[in-house]
């Protein structure tokens, strides 16, 4: 079970994934929408003393729900995949998540390394795409194994790599790789991509943050798909 | 004045703008480099115990400079921009700045309702980039006045927006304004924009972060330059 808090977040909830919904929790002050499809869900109204203990976040937006931890059965398929290597700031996290969404990805793995994927800051920061696609904890290795018997190209991101813009984009499947934020994915893991690639940059930066890095490349990964968009 | 820690702030502001560095503290453990250019600057070991007072995060890395706080005197000239507007987050204000640094902007500028640049989660997860490009809070209208005159072209990121696949982009000079995590940018802001333009989506997440966005945006904007690299 882990707790979510907001309103957005149990909306997000109520709405995409139901069957998850244990138990909501709402302060004294909190009017409940009423078309929020709750009702085979149990509401306490607890005192506003009460709810300010349980809440985890400085500022209580008035409800928080608890869900039930189900880790989706993900068969590998033709698909879009983001595989997340040893990643530890829940917030990028989170980020993360919400990125692979907004490109429809298929699902999102975390490796062993990586912090835990219902963190609440990291919930709080994905702001209910863990509704939207699985989010899996997986050994990578064997994932990659998997897509790659299914034909699957493997990207990972390195700053090794090679500049994307010269290399070939808009898969219709692919699996992308991203590693920690200060030293990348693990160099066992990118011996087992088709290919690394890095993001061409202009700047004095060294590098940039992982969840901006991936959403560059989701974006180049994806721009074929994007282009007949309205 | 304002404080910045860990070895790797430290280090940039030290190699790239010494002359903003008032003071350094060590913890008594800690072993200064010596090819840091620091010889005109005050260092000063104190105890452990004094160190962990004075240190503003949860694990301390050794190392405390004390900067001085200068507004860099930026004249509006062509070249390329990222204008910030409302955004709350330190976190993501310092990602935005890391950001723009990656892609070689020449400066950030800062509208009024933004969390201050020099916030310590800001100076932290923009990695040293505030030593890269200069960081300034102005008034935003007031630089899109003076963009206009020097026939910058002004680009809003809005959800509103044109896909921005279908409009032109790899300007030699922009400016992009970018807005608060919730809302956007102030409507009054994007009025005075020459085009407003979104990042074509394909799940659904109903927005992106900030950070990513102003990443992908800039990404696009840039990809003439960029296409010319290695």
């Amino acid at each position: 079970m882990y707790l979510l808090e907001g309103p957005h977040l149990v909306q997000e909830a109520a709405f995409s994934a139901r069957h998850l919904l244990s138990a909501v929790l709402i302060d004294e002050a909190f009017r409940l929408p009423e078309d929020w499809p709750l009702d085979d869900v149990e509401v306490y109204q607890v005192t506003h003393k009460i709810f300010t203990e349980l809440s985890q976040t400085e500022t209580p937006q008035g409800i928080i729900a608890v869900c039930r931890m189900v880790q989706p059965a993900v068969t590998v398929h033709q698909g879009r995949y983001l595989l997340i290597d040893g990643v530890q700031d829940p917030g990028n996290l989170g980020t993360l998540i919400r990125t692979a969404d907004a490109f429809g990805l298929d699902a999102v793995f975390l490796g062993e390394g990586c912090v835990d994927g219902y963190n609440g800051k990291t919930l709080r920061s994905a702001q209910g795409s863990h509704f939207h696609l699985p989010v899996v904890h997986r050994n990578l290795f064997t994932v990659v194994a998997a897509m790659k018997q299914q034909g699957i190209p493997i990207y990972g991101s390195s700053l090794q790599g090679q500049n994307m813009k010269k290399t070939d984009g808009d898969k219709n499947d692919y699996a992308l790789i991203v590693g920690n934020e200060g030293n990348g994915a693990q160099p066992e893991l990118l011996a087992e991509t088709d290919i690394q690639i890095r993001i061409p940059m202009a700047g004095r930066a060294e590098s940039m943050n992982v969840a901006v890095a991936a959403g560059i490349l989701l974006y180049w990964l994806s721009a074929d798909e994007l282009a007949h968009q309205a």
